[in-house]
């Protein structure tokens, strides 16, 4: 079982993320980390702080040489902004003088959409930035550096995974396009918006102007998608071992989604049942689905199609032309604090979502097949698909 | 916390349900149980077995003299089918020659869109009756019996919960028609779909009569709303402890839903910023908002305006005109076994639905307020409440 | 990873248990668990309730004519004294005047050495018998089945469990007695005290003989022993994934357990660290240690030496010629309520020493080695085994 | 609920902890923790590694302003050292000719009592330092670095802690002798073996001295105080909830620890039941315990009495006059490696155990009484002593 916490405030001196469970043997580079870092800076619409600010990764322990040492692993997001931000964010108390004004003055006009107002009821704050320092998306890349560990040991095994954007706005792309594969990464990460589509990137990049231009933001949807799953991980026997119940906590765990989609989701509603399933045929490789409306889980468990999962972004709530809100230290109305100034952020939900699809599927793949060193579970893993009797053999999409 | 495991097979002896950390002192009475259990098997477009087959409920633990004791409640719903079946589910080994034919065959036809085939790779059987008998539907009478029980300790903090159905295949509510309140729960179980919109209530009947008329099966949309929720239940600080994050969860392991949705979902995904949120406003009463796009959560907690959430299910699997699939005993196509009559589950969906909110709920609850007994329970929310100072006091949605 | 939860009263009609997470395969008896179960009621020094109470057996779910389907089990331990109990124990409310007398009154007198008086006051009653009810020792009933089950899927994998009686109050085996095998197990539960040594067993009969003569209860030690354990179950990684950790919390768990020992435990304290440990010496078999004083855990792992673990049981806290307390309902002195009269449980706690054993090692051997099915987790298991390189070879003690 | 990892490794750059689940507004200073991190060091026995050595805590996340914000905590021990093993202990790839000699050659001499063989056959690692850099008990620094942080949530909630050795190899201290409270807490950090009785801490030096002048290492036994618990932390109603089986499993998941006991222990199997229960008496208080053999745990709930709980430490096994082994790159006999110079490590397991007990303690008041602010779980804490009828009132040892 992988297990992991991550800590760290958006401003202060950096994140960091403890991964437990993972097997020895596992290449981790920090460069690759680091890439992957910079992937969810990017994006068309992100505003200034992406820019300046830098994820400066480290590995504090459990890798040795480029590879896992079997332990837990420690990975630190350092904050090349902490300098103007160390008395704000300081752990150690600090003369209130500096808290008076700039940085570190009260902020007492919680924004909606933000869990800057529920979040001082709850933990008794008469502010929000103690709040809104943890709320943050920034949070998010310490699960991407996460995500890039158990990315790599799912590639061990042969499982790649590739996110991309499906729609932005009202703009999406249109059913029946083909899906991206693990040989477009470059090409998807060379699009700002992530889109595999060239036609609907265009309409979507005029569609974030359009937004930048009436001061306003945008959401979108993003797919991920999981190519050479062993079809078994997930289980139908209980609720909460169900593969497509974890993925969607782990993607609506993400700051800002608020809707989660399996294979064809709410589309599968509308449809009638003799259409609505991937019926099963015959072929000289063994059983066949020729489509994948499930997205390639069934009963809750993974089917060695293409695993497919959608999450839904709203538009940032912190929107330029600012929402009405209180001043709580006066009781009157107020515009909401304004803290940052991305138009558009779904590109990078793409990224955090590909890294919370690889963290629930190295836990299940680590549930079915165990193994203390990559070699072990790729052992058992390899011993499970030549068990298959040929009787139920399935093609495993790659 | 509240921990919970259900066990059973579709045409076993019964079904068995333990819930362990509920405080004691909750009012848990069998009959109230008995009726919940009786409400999901109701709908129309059922088939033939929710008429004849029985849920037997009964307490073996936990509870005594109508309350609950607090240690864990044990609860079984007994399948009065059972005697029919001994033989061919006997826990005990029985005489090969019983189950050569009729129910005792082997089940070598793996339905499409169900766990069958991926279930029979996973656990190495050859045949798909160990599979489909967990992966039956038939469990979420479990979990409806736990969901009751939830739902009484809800009911004692002033909580309730209302579960209606927003779409049957391609017809939905239209967007803007009143939600149903506590007090409406009698008219909604009274429409056989359980839809709170006459009119679209009239055109979801036909749909069903189409379907049906069609040899074809039909899928839909629940949503389940909650009242009375004190603002700051799930947290922002872990993406695990979000509420939303576990809403997810626990509505997509319901078999058969490949979509959930919070507050406005992915419509929200369409809008732009400056009308996807809650503006917050000033009343005599305290901080309100005036509407609720968000579904009552923001950064991963519950705000105090109503919850809602939502899932849809896709058309039920066993389509009467078969679907395509292979025999495994010869590699030969086949249609698939034909296991059930169901047109459409929906609005048993829904309050299935409803007793995974509640279970969701009561372990949030539990989380924030702790407690023993339900008095104490109740002494430190109504602490909490009192304690919110009137700077950031807002109004809790009944 | 394996949960469990168990429910049910003292008193009440049954016990009922929920195992999830074994795989397929797994030969489960009703007669097998039966029989453990009746190990569980013996013991010289038991009172009248272990003979005329019967444990009456039945399997609920998860198992399908003799092997496990690898869905949640789930065990009913039924209570044959419960027609007696019907109105004191009734889930549903019954007219209080059933509840003035006998069976029925309240108890008022919290009995020193039980969970009485501090469950009153954490779970806010006015009497014990919501407490004692669950707190009682009867729920082990429940633990001995499942470990029956536990048993079970170990020994599929060659893994055997030996328990027995190491100390009755001041009596114990010497130093240096030979340990008991699986092939023992016989002659083990034909002694009436489970103590493997003939001489002790005798001193010890008298020792239980003489505190029954003197209205005394008293106490004792149990070992259980594990043959056959793969090297490197656990992990020295975290502290909470130790073997030695998830035993301490088995054995602790136990009603009236107050030490727990690994191997030599607190013995070892008190020698000197060149002849505290197990020295590596080699062999054709492999590398050898002649000494088993670690009890078979190095580092938090199973190094494949026997596994030895010791529980302390304090005497039985109702002892007949009562202990003081205090009558809650008058504040005045009072003797304590007298729910039972045996002398000694010690054999009993070795019969549900070795199930908490039992359950945690197979914990552990599913979280190392995976699989669906008992022949992919003894596939993996195998696969390990033979991948370890000749250079560290160890001999696994059978 | 409380959950927290460590991660690091003995010879890397740092250990980094996270704590996630602690409210809001407790006070916690980095130099309160680097205290206990010094008491960690101490100690008569302990080689010269502890004296160069330096603990540099920072805090990395969770705390502001010398409060903690209700996210998750993240501290950093760093290594002083880290500079000489950069090439040995580097998460990136070195150059392998920096590995043939010296710190960085292969260890393939593994050490008897340590996770060294074990670890090696259960991560597949051809030497042991991939294993010993885990398995150290360096990574203890970061337990007390967390402890500091939970004895500060209990401590703003009247709770106090208070470890001492009770017993050095043979030498132990009399029974009968004062527990020290509180506030005898510098007086036995003034003590370098940290024993309160000081005529059994003079024999006990003169053991430590022997045992060094012999070439050997010493064990012993520490004792776990805590004044000021509610009564009913913990509960009866399921093994895995007994705050002694949480107990258990905290101070047996320290490295080296082989025995636990909760009050008297297994002296109180030895004794008759007559005198091994703490009886009730009425007060004017409330009602008293006069004796506490229990350890103020029944029923596995403190009942409000001093919580007494002990762990017993082997001798270190790295014994300076080497024990025997195997050299796996040969097979031949061998001394063991020599990475350690302590003779005794006892007063630092008290230091350990202590961290162990206040992280269980500081969950099970959660779990209790839950809380998002200190303040939140205080007042719910006192609204339950409060609610306790003066029936059953007892007295909290202060």
């Amino acid at each position: 079982m992988l297990r992991w916490l991550t800590a760290g405030e958006s401003h202060g001196p950096e994140l960091v993320a403890i991964l437990e469970g993972l097997p020895a043997g596992v290449p981790v580079l920090a460069e690759d980390i680091q890439a992957d870092l910079q992937r969810r800076r990017l994006g068309y619409g992100r505003g200034a702080r992406m820019k300046f600010e830098q994820d400066e990764l480290s590995i504090s322990g459990g890798v040795r040489h480029g590879k896992t040492l079997g332990g837990p692993i420690a990975l630190r997001v350092g904050n090349s902004e902490w300098p103007k931000w160390v008395d704000v964010m300081n752990p150690a108390p600090v003369d209130p003088a500096v808290l008076q004004s700039g940085r570190g003055a009260a902020l007492t006009r919680p924004r909606p959409g933000h869990a800057d107002l529920v979040g001082m009821q709850k933990y008794d704050f008469d502010e929000s930035r103690p709040i809104l320092e943890r709320a943050s998306a920034r949070e998010t890349a310490a699960r991407v550096a996460l995500g890039a560990v158990a990315r790599s040991f799912l590639s061990e095994l042969g499982i790649s995974l590739v996110s991309h954007t499906i729609a932005i706005g009202p703009v999406s792309v249109p059913e029946g396009k083909p899906l991206p594969r693990a040989q477009d990464v470059a090409t998807l990460d060379a699009d700002e918006l992530r889109c595999f589509d060239k036609e609907t990137s265009a309409l979507m990049y005029a569609e974030v102007d359009q937004a930048h231009k009436d001061g306003d933001t945008i959401g979108g949807v993003v797919e991920v998608l999981a190519y050479g799953l062993p079809p078994g991980l997930g289980s139908h026997v209980h609720w909460d071992r169900r593969l497509d119940s974890q993925l969607a906590a782990a993607l609506m765990g993400i700051q800002a989604i608020k809707g989660v989609e399996v294979g064809d989701g709410f589309e599968t509603t509308r449809r009638r049942g003799s259409v609505a399933h991937d019926e099963l045929f015959a072929s000289e490789e063994g059983i066949l689905r020729e489509t994948d409306r499930a997205g390639g889980i069934e009963g809750g468990m993974s089917t060695g199609t293409v695993l497919r999962v959608r999450a839904g972004m709203k538009p940032i709530a912190t929107v330029p032309h600012s929402l009405r809100t209180i001043d709580t230290s006066t009781g009157e109305a107020a515009p909401a604090h304004h803290q940052r100034s991305d138009v558009c952020a779904v590109p990078a939900a793409g990224v955090v979502a590909e890294a919370m699809v690889a963290l629930t599927l190295a836990n299940a793949v680590l549930e079915k097949f165990g193994g203390d060193n990559i070699s072990e579970t790729k052992r058992n893993l390899e011993g499970y698909l030549a068990n298959i009797p040929s009787s139920v053999h399935t093609v495993v999409a790659k």
